[in-house]
Parts: structure tokens; C-alpha cells; sequence
């Protein structure tokens, strides 16, 4: 089977120009078939305050709604992905933009009410159309997909990046050998918070059951690491918790 | 040759969601190959208002900061893009969104300066990239291009939406019969504006010349029918220019 990446990118690297550029170079550089997922960073939040748009928050978690929908398609769809995509562009690698809608690439469904929770206009991912995504990956084109998917009755729905990005890798791993990389802020899972160096290199189902009990691993890092197990239990072959910077250095957390 | 239908639309009716709904019906139902064309209405207006974000203005003509630029990315690639897409997909209409960096698909150059006027992040079409739009009209997939377009090194480019349509037209119509609707809020080209109902039939090069010389035709109508013309010229079949209402109808002003 042919090799493919998913990288995920989110948050700081996508608001410092200097580092997306870097990491746009590294990016641009993996050999094989590529897909980027991005989400938006902090963009749409400023956008919101900026136009007075308030996050409403239920029960501690963030609520969408149409307001907060209409900006996050404009900062994600619009300007983080064809910012992407023109310097993808710029670096020879053929990037095509899309969302979930776009050729109906990921169909989701409105999240259903929780616990007395409505969280607005958020999509559960249900269908992921792995042939258009292959068909593309085949004519050497590069998708950028922005974390926005439709439920195919005209209804657009904000959605994790994490979860379109394992999702996306889970349904294409039937036809490739999928490596997964999760960048973030970290150099990877860490056992000690305070200590940037203290990355952990491996992380199996058994050592994470564990460093969960030894309350290593808490918090946030629990449901990414859960996400990254059952992204491999799936049929994906590595996932890899890192830095922009370390992507294509061999470091970061390995998860098999 | 296959049929191709071009529609442009812009202004109103994608500001007003029932005349949208309508529009889309009345598109979805246009047979034989399509491709859509959208501007952004005055909702990127309305946006800068609300960010403070000033129109600049020289010698009367708008002038395309980066901050407007970032706003025309964000309603026109993003927000009105994904929704035209998301809204065709429920009508079965296998639409992809895309800007003119997305595979390449517009290159412009950025416009030079003109009697000392710099218009700043603005865009005049270079190349279409007529393969891979044909390729997506083989696939019955239907192109909804957004009025943002890349010069090939990184920087998005603000687009003309009429001249997009115009050139993506001309250059499919050596492959298909093309037909190029342009939609705007009138009947057709009148000949007397305070009169509704006075749309001119027919308009032929010497028909232009007529109505020009009688001053029938003036101000902003002249550049739209050149285009027209222009377009003729170069091999596209016929130019309709009418209101999106009447776009099957077969009412309008026909350029041929």
C-alpha cells in the first residue's frame, strides 16, 4: 500500500506567520501522498470580539451559534484555508481547499442534545467519502480541509479539527499505510507538565492504561490519546503527537 | 460539443435567502454542464463596517488594503462560497467550492499602477486553468468559484466576479458550447432606464455601436456589454444578461 500523512495543525502555528511558513516548508517536504486538517487557531475568537459576537458558554462548554457558525466558516473555509492553500501553492504542492460540504467530502450530523446541553450548530462526523479524498491523493493534489462539514440538507456545522483529522485518516487507512501527526504546542505527551523535556516516546493501549493510573497522563492529553488509540485500532499504522518544528525530525510522542 | 452554462451571480439575491433558494432551484435544474460564479454582495461591506475596517478610496475607485482583503476572503471564499456549496449539495447538485489558488485553478497578476493609482491586493486573470475545470465538469461536479484569486507566489488576490465568469467562459469555450448568464437585478439591458419593461432583445456588435452612438446605452452598462462582446468574440455562444428570476425563462438580453 502507498504511503499517506495526515497532519493535523492548529492553534499558535497558524497565527505566527514566520512559524506557518516554516512549517509549510516542512510540510511541503514529506514524501508521498499528504492531507493537511487545520483549525483555526484563535483567529475566529477575536474575529467574534471584534464584532461583539459573545461565546456563550453552557456548563463550561462553548455553545455555536449561527453568529459563532458564520465566523468560524469565514475564518477556517475562508481565510485560514486559502491563506494555506496560496503558500501550499507557492511551494509547488498542488492544495485544494475544501469543507466537509465541498463535493459532500464530510457528511456530519447536528450533535445531539447531551445531558441538557444543546451545543448549537456542531457536527458529529458520520461519513467520510474516501473515494473523492483518494481520487485526489491519486492525481498528486493535496486536500486542506477546513474543520466545517454540512449534513447534506444546506446546513454547514463547526467541527473538531482533531476528529476530521482522525476520522479522515481512520477511513483512508483501508487503502494506505496512514501515518497520523497531531502538531501542538508541545514537544508530545509529557510525564512531567513542568518539564518540557520530559516527552514520553512510547505509548501503546497498555502503557496508557498505566500512565492513567499513576495520574501521568491527565486531564486534556486523556480523550487525544483515546482519539489516537482508536485511530489505530482503526487501521492506523503510527500517530504522532509533536511539534510543528519536529514533524519531520523523528521526535514526539509515538503512538502504535 | 457538450453544453456549458456559466452563471454569475451577485449583489442582492445572495443577500436575500429566500431569492437564493429560489435561484439555487432554478440553477440546479439548468441541464447539460454547469458552473457557478459568485460575488459577495454587500456583505463584505457590512463586515468591514463592523470591524471599523475603512473603505479607502482614490480617485473614486476602491482600493484593496490587506485588511480588506482578508474580509473579501473571509465573506467570499468562506461564508458565501460554503454556503452556495452547502445549499447545492441538498439539491443534489454535486458542487465544489473553490478560489483561484485552489489547484491553481486562476492565476492573476497583481494590477499595475494606472495614472499613479495603486489598487492595491487586486487581481487581473492571467490563466484558467481550463484542464482541471473540464475535468471537474466530466466528473459531473459543478465548479462554485469564489472572486479570490492567487498569483502564484502566496498572495491572494482580490477578483473581479464578471470577469471571472467572463474568462473562465472564454477559455471552456474552445471544449464546449459555453452560454454565459449574467445575473443582476434588472430585466436586461434597457433602453430606457425609468422604464422596467424596455429590455432590448437582441445586442450584436453593431447593435453596441448603434445604442452607444444614440447614447441609449451608458455609464456602467458599456463595460458589461464590451465584456459581453469580448466574449463572443472569442468563441463563447451566447450572453445572457437578465435577472436571476428569469435565468429559464429565456427573458432577458441575449448578446450574440
Amino acid at each position: 500500500m502507498e504511503q499517506l500523512t495526515v497532519v493535523k495543525i492548529g492553534g499558535k502555528v497558524i497565527e505566527d506567520p514566520v512559524a506557518l511558513k516554516a512549517f509549510l516548508k516542512d510540510f511541503a517536504k514529506i514524501a508521498g501522498h499528504k492531507l493537511l486538517v487545520h483549525g483555526g487557531g484563535r483567529s475566529a475568537t477575536t474575529l467574534a470580539e471584534k464584532l461583539g459576537v459573545k461565546t456563550q458558554m453552557v456548563s463550561g462548554r462553548r455553545i455555536t451559534d449561527a453568529a459563532t457558525l458564520d465566523i468560524a466558516v469565514m475564518v477556517y473555509a475562508g481565510l485560514v484555508n486559502k491563506t494555506l492553500v496560496a503558500q501550499l501553492q507557492a511551494l509547488g504542492v498542488d492544495a485544494i481547499g475544501l469543507t466537509g460540504a465541498d463535493v459532500n467530502l464530510i457528511r456530519s450530523t447536528k450533535r445531539p442534545k447531551k445531558d441538557g446541553i444543546d451545543y448549537g450548530l456542531v457536527g458529529d462526523v458520520q461519513d467520510v467519502n474516501t473515494p473523492i479524498i483518494s481520487e485526489f491523493l491519486q492525481q498528486c493534489r493535496v486536500p486542506v480541509l477546513a474543520p466545517i462539514t454540512h449534513d447534506g440538507s444546506g446546513q454547514l456545522l463547526n467541527t473538531n479539527a482533531d476528529t476530521i483529522a482522525s476520522e479522515t485518516a481512520k477511513s483512508l487507512s483501508f487503502d494506505y499505510n496512514v501515518r497520523l501527526i497531531f502538531c501542538f504546542e508541545k514537544k508530545g505527551v509529557l510525564s512531567d507538565e513542568k518539564d518540557e523535556n520530559s516527552v514520553i516516546q512510547f505509548i501503546d493501549k497498555e502503557e496508557f492504561q498505566h500512565l492513567k493510573d499513576e495520574g501521568i497522563i491527565t486531564d486534556g492529553m486523556i480523550p487525544k490519546i483515546e482519539n489516537a488509540l482508536q485511530a489505530i485500532e482503526a487501521g492506523v499504522k503510527e500517530v504522532i503527537i509533536t511539534r510543528p518544528e519536529d514533524m519531520n525530525n523523528g521526535k514526539g510522542t509515538f503512538i502504535r
